[in-house]
């Protein structure tokens, strides 16, 4: 392995031993944002040879059901997961992982860029289940690393205008850097009142609205803002039971999306890195050698920065 | 005019005087399920003679803007609808209405069937919406006229099995009448407890749930029902706010999508009825002349049987 | 193995020796419409028992290649696929098959049936890649077994009315039975003529055709008598070069879809034969046992009837 | 009006009185790609006001047919076109259009850009058309005007790859200037081989091919280029009968979709080019006042640069 994002989700499990149904029971290996080089491949593996520098996509099927069979991977149930108990991650020096799911790197797109292929899927499925298409307007409420990978794609697909809601002035910040038109800092306004001024400071209501905070109240202010025949697309996970004016957006017939993980989206971001027309290398703002794995996880887990990055390759730190 | 049936929101308007932001501020004639014969056409109408047999489509555009370009004129906030105020409907003995809203019925399909392609066309649209396919497995919430037309419908798209609740013996033997595979009655059940059942009796969970009654029991019911990666569509409208497990649905990528009426449903309608591919007679339980207006909306107002229709042509109270 | 159909290819494979690239160079079992019973599944199989009546999807991927992961299957280019030269057919009395791709069969589905899925799935990925929808009008050039699973599919799907061409007025007879609504036995017109036939026949031009023979002169009628903004369908393979007027598809926005087998069919099929909502058993016209297989293919060569069955269960020839 | 661009079909009218059915059989207006300011509004017209700049979209309905509530309204065939006989154009100074079609310019936008959305639409309508999408490679035939706004589209709606093939080096120059990743001169090489060189340059073969040239050759080395389940899409018009390997893009699933015009394209173009997310002011190459345009014309004929544009408007002749 060479360079292991760590990831919201990784925190949570070393903090607090279990993420919903998912209970962490027995020791864990960390780690799902990922990419390293191939030691060795099994007879089979056509497409990969000892020496190859890859991405990994964490969720790697167990068997293929009616799900796989339709293109939708993701939501099968038997689905072999890196860091989702009692699946092992893959944040150690040496991991074996299904080759179907280990994307060859091209030699102009770095270790880093393929370990950040994992966040930016989110963004990518979300994005693509949304529908973005040129033109759009798209309103996504959070600047955490996932509303900002959503930025990038939904720029790359084509939106003209973005703009990102957040509590932090300097989230949104970084949103502005990463590529977002507009930005609006929330502290005490009602849903209504946000929906309010994104419609305002976009020019009319947005097509698309891609939720990434899980809390209810932006979730309410995603139904209000969206224009009537768009899309709300739900990113961040709320609470089990959640109140919403679900007739407003019914009547106005603004579909309301979720997103599991993703599913084909590692070639097209590798298309999109290699030929340099997403730049995901802001996201990474700390670094530590797997030795400091503790304090990296500390870093995180006080929100400093955005994307902590460790290096697994003794031999190469670079990015 | 020749045929029109009562909606329950021709009762509400009469009774309440209200249907959310609508209310009815001046004395408005009620009726938008309807069909007549034509007596006058504009000079520019090609479509249309005297003497053609209608059915009326009550929603008609008032001006082409980025929804009619967009193929989903339901959504334009100028449409003019019948019997929604301040607009006035149809039930009465003549009219006068857009003609590229009005559908020439070939000669088998009766006034009655001509009429009841709006509360058809509810049905088309949930549906299409629902992206119903061969083989599909459908729930559908409430045995109302609503849920009744998308028993049919489903089943004429090509669903292998429609199954559906309501709280009333009689309306699901009506169901079953019109082409369900299978019913179940429901009393106190919890949410969680209906979509075990229709599981159950499905043999698995449905690809697709319609809900018809509005009520938050069953909009929960249809989020824990539906199958990962399926599709929940809400017809019924309920309360201003609804408490959802929002995250069930989203982490399974069950999409829930609303419908505002419909759209470009009357062409295949008639489609349908003329190659006798659908029969929507069994709906219709009431007859009354229009003189006898007061006495079809008390039938209508208590509930008795399905579909109340009034005759406006005292020449013809046919079929 | 119990009922294995004689397919047209099979016939072809045995007489000439090759398809296009497909070239029989050591003896290869024939026969990929199957069914049968599990005798012996491997220790990771846990959806089917010894005793399982199975349908048998002939093509069984080899690996998790990329248009696997988008639910596309059947344009893997490693496939396997059963008596498409160099892999062995299922005409036999055992026969070992990804478990994966064999099918359970429900009680009240017969092993013909099941057989039968094949061709049907023909039908089925025929009229889902036109899109076909409730109230469409549909044209179907041949009214060979192909076309005629297309009209059994093409109604099931909510087609209003089917409209079928054949030179042999025997073969459109047999389209009425299964579901044709209007039937048009051609002999020397032009194409153009065919196209103003069909619209004349249907009252409009059709949304969908779905062309089953192969032949120029019916792909040019295709395109003539397709409406604007439909889908022309290939299914039947022509000449290597083809002689189309396609500058008139392309600008009335007739998009031109080929097939190539099918994928994702056997669920649905298998619903739709449980719940009675398709009927294929008229399509079977002649019986043979195993043994007789000779006599069968001579059938088959012949053109008479329609599907031939060769019954490889010496205890059970029962449909 | 303000600006006014000249299109080859406006040549090809002014040369030769015709476009197949289209036949100049009295004296007409040219010119089709337009912006101006308003002068004059109707008592019914809301969103525009006298001074207002304006882009016009030259296709505008003159009735509310089936084609134009589904969304398809540039296939109705009654529509009112610009230049297209009999139906007068723009290019004068002052002019009267249905204001639906006329949209409203901000301040950011020039009358200029505003013209050259006509020709831009014509690769919107073709990139979404096909389907574009994050990371595809997309293979454009011809770098005239139309395949130069292809490449401009295709790269904003997140292509990662566009190559453009052409005779012409400084029309290849042209492209790579305006965005392409990759061109390829071509000469003497036959389907094939172009088909060869595009996925050896691309590294696969590209999931959309967009042929801009109308030439049987270049079809056919679209869809011998075209990734299986990929898109090849017919911009150019060849001649009324094309022979090509259909049975090669029919057993491979590429579809063949043709293009006529555009529609819903202004909105989203006036949204791209007022947040600056495409720059197609590189393709205008000569501009004369309205006095000229005899020589203007002669320019065009000529081929001599890329877009000719007119300026009406004697007393503004900026951008």
């Amino acid at each position: 392995m060479h360079s292991v994002g760590i990831c919201g989700s990784d925190v949570h499990y070393w903090q607090h031993g279990r993420i919903g149904d998912f209970i962490v029971e027995k020791p864990m290996v960390l780690g799902h944002e990922a990419s390293g080089t191939v030691v060795k491949v099994g007879s089979l593996v056509k497409h990969l040879k000892p020496g190859d520098r890859v991405a990994i996509e964490p969720g790697a099927l167990r068997e293929m059901d009616e799900f796989c069979k339709i293109g939708r991977y993701n939501l099968s149930p038997s689905i072999f997961f890196c860091a989702t108990p009692p699946d092992d991650g893959n944040l150690c020096r040496f991991y074996k992982h299904n080759a179907d799911f280990c994307y060859k790197l091209p030699d102009n797109v770095t270790f880093e860029e393929g370990a950040l292929i994992e966040p930016l899927s989110v963004g990518i499925h979300a994005c693509r289940r949304a529908g973005i298409t040129l033109g759009n307007k798209v309103f996504v409420c959070g600047a955490g690393p996932i509303g900002l990978v959503t930025v990038i794609v939904a720029k790359a697909m084509g939106a003209a205008q973005v703009l990102v809601t957040d509590l932090s002035a300097s989230r949104l910040s970084k949103a502005k850097e990463v590529g977002a038109d507009n930005v609006l800092q929330i502290s005490k306004e009602s849903p209504k009142e946000i929906a309010s001024k994104v419609e305002s400071l976009l020019g009319c209501k947005p097509e698309v609205t891609i939720e990434c905070t899980g809390a209810e109240p932006a979730i309410q202010s995603g139904i209000y803002a969206t224009r009537s025949g768009g899309t709300l697309v739900l990113v961040g996970l709320g609470p089990e039971m959640t109140t919403v004016p679900l007739v407003h957006a019914a009547i106005r017939e603004v579909d309301i999306k979720g997103v599991f993980r993703y599913c084909n989206t590692w070639p097209m971001a590798i298309s999109m890195l290699a030929s340099k027309s997403v730049n995901v290398k802001p996201l990474v703002t700390h670094r530590f050698p797997l030795e400091k794995a503790l304090e990296a996880f500390e870093t995180a887990r006080k929100g400093l920065g955005l994307k902590v990055m460790l290096k697994c390759d003794p031999k190469d730190q670079n990015p």
